[in-house]
């Protein structure tokens, strides 16, 4: 039905994510930017208003939209609770304000407004049908007796006021349709992840590490401050093909294998490599990391040993070969044997797609709450679109971080059908624009209604070149950048605590890399790294600021060598700025610009600064301010700002 | 319903105006560019194609879509037809193609291969079943005593074809919809338009023109070379509160007013004003200018004189005020009297969009097939959408030309609901880089697909103040940037070519505006504007490039004052190389850059260039290319080149 006498036009809403095929994403508590191009005919004034509620609630609640710049309007509101909500727009041709502003017009240029005086009587009628207030100053227009106070009135502070309270809602134009909001669990968007191998997990050099191991080393990852403890697969390590150290196509007897080569005669997806302990001893694991804070995240990594028990109860899943073997993992010429992949696209895929989504289920019972899931862009989107949905349905706390180090549009895929967060390129952007340039488009770009962030300085997979055969300078600076950049992040731990800089030359791969063999850590010992590790942790719990990464602003300094960026809450009262000197070897210095419009500056600046690193304080009376960071003593800063009172 | 075996996705799919809301829009024999990004899980090959078919078509054509870059894909077809079209996409994962990859890979490396060529056979006997000749390649495959003649069979030039000549389409991802193309009559994008007040059409001075007059002036104008003859509103002018000459609030006795001030006590919309001659005569000049190729182009001004019919018949269309007066259009503190804007917020807005409709349909009932509309943007935009679809649901060549001088957002509002055409920022664009900028942005911008530019140097409204008190150099090369940057332009006639620049001093208007008064023009004159105007028109219609605005290529040249831009066909068969020299005083000389991809040259060049408008030819044999232009002799090149055959 056209609605003749709506004359107002709604186009290019955001956040409107696939044109509203996926929702946009967001946590318990995080502001929900709104904005979309409004217009309509002639000179008449317009008014927009958001519309949002939780799904199913009766009532929606309204916030104003504000006109910007080129007909763009734009509006913001808070998710508090977890769950979708939804939200659309409303706006009208608003007649009361159109005859405000045309009347001041008129009245200031001294024009005869006994015309626009009885207008505006009737207007204030309308909206007043159940307000006496209004009634009250449509009667003092009306009064002709009293012609220049009148006019008077309307031109008052007063007035505006009461126009701006008053929007004249009629002929709206609605939206037609209502946008989707996911609102997650807070740890979505914040989460220090610690990753280890359990098998090296022992104290003792040698031996094979057991889950009893990784309780003992619970209370130094708990004092370093790390919330998520992410392990690589602990299910039985296929026999078939195994390999050896270093990736050795074969391997020697004793050697364990690598954890991805999931599955064995001792079990599957749903079984734990007897070595490690039981079933029994994984939830206690569980339990008491719950007790520390700390969630236990399982690897979902779906693929097959050759010898896994899916092979031979359900070869239809696999491709075979026209000699009756099955296909292994290749990417041309290389070969992966010790790998079959799922072949998806065979006639039971319905029956593999339960299978997988049980897998979840299944340790979901014994209280994973948070998944990895490796390599997702090499199983169909379709196939992680459905199984996320269907077990966030009864489960909606289900974290899932998608490793895909792959091409830009289809990590933006996966996020968009629903990973929760994602693995990025910051292992690899280096310099300082690069960084800021990466930074921005995360925070900025189209991808921040879908895309959270998890930023790691390396993994097992990746060395990467600039910290190989480099000292603890650079992986403390990277290390900064991870934990205050992203307010996800995570680290593979003791390789990075212990300053593990040696690849396979001419790789970013570590050399006696820990994918296939035991190795040993002194867990007893802690150093510069894990120091700071442990405050930089403390610091992210301590200020909400470094609880979001869409709240971060780079801050101009004249020196390549130095990033600086500052993170604030809302209301200003968390502000954290940050300074790192990217240059490992050599001591930098320059003025650092604080962002005077966001931070509300005056003229007249008055900041305490207190340097959360070094507990050093001082006062910042200017806008550009130096900073002085000597890498072998600490690459960054992490700076408290209070800014006092007569300035706000 | 899931299709569980269907891995591709398909986002972001280009042309698409508004989600869908709009058709995007071509003309007959244009092309219409696809884009998407299509992608999927995994290393296996995509092949993708654009589905197109003229809407109730019963079968697709299909056109194979190419990577370009960061999972972009592209594919071009031409639309033939009037009508509607429709296009979809779609795409797949090609095991023929994956296993072709993969073969040569390990081919090449001199991995044993015997199972591949199995599986090589199985995949051609999938594809062959009504292909004997792939049949026949499986056999050559499957024949084990010919192990490397198989193997050089596989990585032959030959077989290279047989595989991109067969897709093999199976677990398609089909876009979930079919994207409309609106594809409208050729004149929609190749007009050139001509401006006159038919009133100031008589050949004796101090007489009110008639259409007998305007009928004496078509050679003239056809023999310029024009083909849409535009007249201001040609209905009856109001008499109460008629404007008089320079806009003066009170009009003398006999003083003509505003054409579009419509409607009197001698009929309104649907009449014609007396002093013009009758219906007949009107239907008469209709006939004789499309026996000249001309068509007339009415004037659509919805508004009112206070003394139009609609105002007593129709009261309800109007706004009353409380002392009982009729709102008067105003843009406060300005008042204009002499009009009654409709209230489209009226109870009876059904009966106002009829009526409104019912005027177009009785002019089109008259011959009329172009209508420049007044003004759209002061009219609810949702009264355009459906008024041009009701129109042209009946009448799918009729034009409208949007006169909406006004933000950009509003002005491509216009166009998506349907308007043919819309005046541009053109008329202000001055630089060298702002025109480079605006028409890149309207060629290459997403309006492209639903806004198409007419480009005017001038109108009875504005008189840019780079025309103020210029000599003709100015005028011919404003003149010769709209006709060759543009394939639809216009141009305020008389005014122009007799080179009218006397504005109301600081103001972009016309002193004497004929807008409020008859003008004499000396109809016999020519001029060195005149003959350029019927050169260019010439030009225009004997080249084919020339009749897109949707071809161009700026082309560099180390001249700030010159223009140079490229337009050609798709087949290279016509190539226009326009020069203009944007100072009107100096001469200007510089080396113009060819584009060496586009125009396909190799580094032998040999092009004849023939000057169009000087009949000048000459030879280059280089990219780099010098042009003169003294503007005293003519500020402007348009050059046919013709590229050697050995260069193609």
């Amino acid at each position: 039905m056209i609605k003749g006498k709506s004359r107002v036009i709604i186009e290019t809403v955001q956040p409107l994510v696939e044109g509203g095929l996926y929702p946009a994403k967001r946590t318990a508590g995080e502001r929900v930017d709104v904005s979309a191009a409004i217009f309509g005919d002639g000179h008449d004034h317009i008014r927009a208003e958001v519309l949002f509620k939780k799904e199913g609630a009766a009532a929606w609640q309204r916030v104003e939209m504000t006109p910007t710049f080129n007909d763009e309007w734009k509006a913001s509101f808070y998710v508090t609770e977890q769950g979708f909500y939804v939200y659309t727009i409303q706006a009208w041709v608003d007649h009361f304000d159109t005859w405000y502003d045309g009347f001041k017009k008129k009245a200031n240029a001294k024009i005869d407004v006994t015309v626009e005086l009885m207008e505006g009587a009737i207007l204030l009628r309308t909206l007043g049908e159940s307000n006496p207030e209004l009634i009250a100053y449509a009667r003092r227009l009306e009064d002709k007796s009293r012609y220049q106070t009148a006019i008077d009135l309307v031109l008052s502070k007063e007035f505006e006021e009461v126009v701006h309270h008053n929007p004249l809602r009629i002929y709206e134009t609605k939206l037609n349709s209502e946008i989707k909001i996911k609102v997650e669990h807070a740890k979505a968007n914040f989460s220090a992840w610690y990753e280890f191998f359990p098998r090296s997990a022992s104290l003792e050099s040698g031996k094979h590490g057991t889950f009893q191991d990784c309780i003992r080393l619970l209370p130094r990852i708990a004092a370093m401050g790390f919330d998520v403890l992410y392990f690589p697969p602990i299910h039985p390590i296929g026999k078939v093909n195994r390999k050896g150290k270093n990736n050795n196509v074969r391997s020697q007897p004793g050697e364990p294998g690598s954890p991805w080569a999931i599955g064995s005669d001792e079990g599957g997806h749903k079984s734990i490599l007897p070595a490690l302990g039981t079933l029994a001893d994984f939830n206690k694991l569980v339990v008491e990391a719950k007790k520390m804070g700390i969630d236990v995240a399982m690897d979902i990594a779906f693929q097959c040993a050759p010898d896994h028990p899916y092979v031979k109860e359900h070869p239809e899943w696999f491709k075979q070969r026209p000699d009756g073997t099955i296909q292994y993992a290749e990417n041309p010429p290389k070969k992966y044997q010790d790998i079959y992949p799922f072949n998806f696209e065979n006639d039971n895929w319905q029956g593999l797609w339960d299978e997988l989504k049980s897998v979840f289920l299944f340790w979901i019972e014994q209280g994973v709450k948070i998944f990895r899931v490796d390599n997702p862009h090499t199983k169909p989107i379709p196939f992680w679109h459905w199984v996320i949905l269907e077990i966030q349905k009864d489960h909606p706390d289900i974290i899932f971080l998608s490793e895909a180090f792959t091409r830009p549009k289809i990590m933006a895929s996966l996020a968009k059908v629903g990973f929760t967060q994602s693995y990025t390129y910051f292992t690899w952007r280096v310099s300082k624009q690069e960084l800021i340039d990466y930074v921005n488009e995360l925070v900025f770009g189209p991808s921040r209604n879908y895309f959270r962030p998890n930023f790691w300085p390396n993994t097992p997979d990746i060395l990467p070149y600039h910290l190989q055969h480099q000292g603890e300078n650079i992986f403390i600076l990277r290390y900064a950048m991870a934990a205050t950049l992203s307010s996800n992040y995570g680290v593979y731990g003791p390789a990075y605590e212990f300053y593990e800089n040696t690849p396979i030359e001419g790789r970013e791969e570590y050399f006696n890399s820990e994918k296939y063999e035991v190795r040993h850590y002194d867990w007893k010992r802690t150093n510069r790294m894990t120091d700071i590790m442990s405050l930089l942790n403390k610091i992210r719990k301590e200020n909400e600021a470094m609880q979001s990464t869409w709240n971060i602003q780079f801050c101009p300094i004249e020196n390549n060598q130095i990033l600086a960026y500052l993170k604030a809450t809302d209301d200003l009262k968390n502000i954290i700025l940050v300074v790192v000197n990217l240059d490992p070897q050599r001591g930098q210095s320059g003025f650092v610009q604080l962002p005077k419009d966001r931070l509300k500056l005056t003229d007249k600046i008055n900041i305490k600064v207190h340097d959360l690193i070094t507990d050093e304080h001082y006062t910042w009376t200017q806008e550009w301010n130096y900073v002085d960071l000597n890498p072998n003593k600490m690459p960054f800063h992490v700076l408290k700002l209070e800014i006092h009172e007569s300035n706000m």
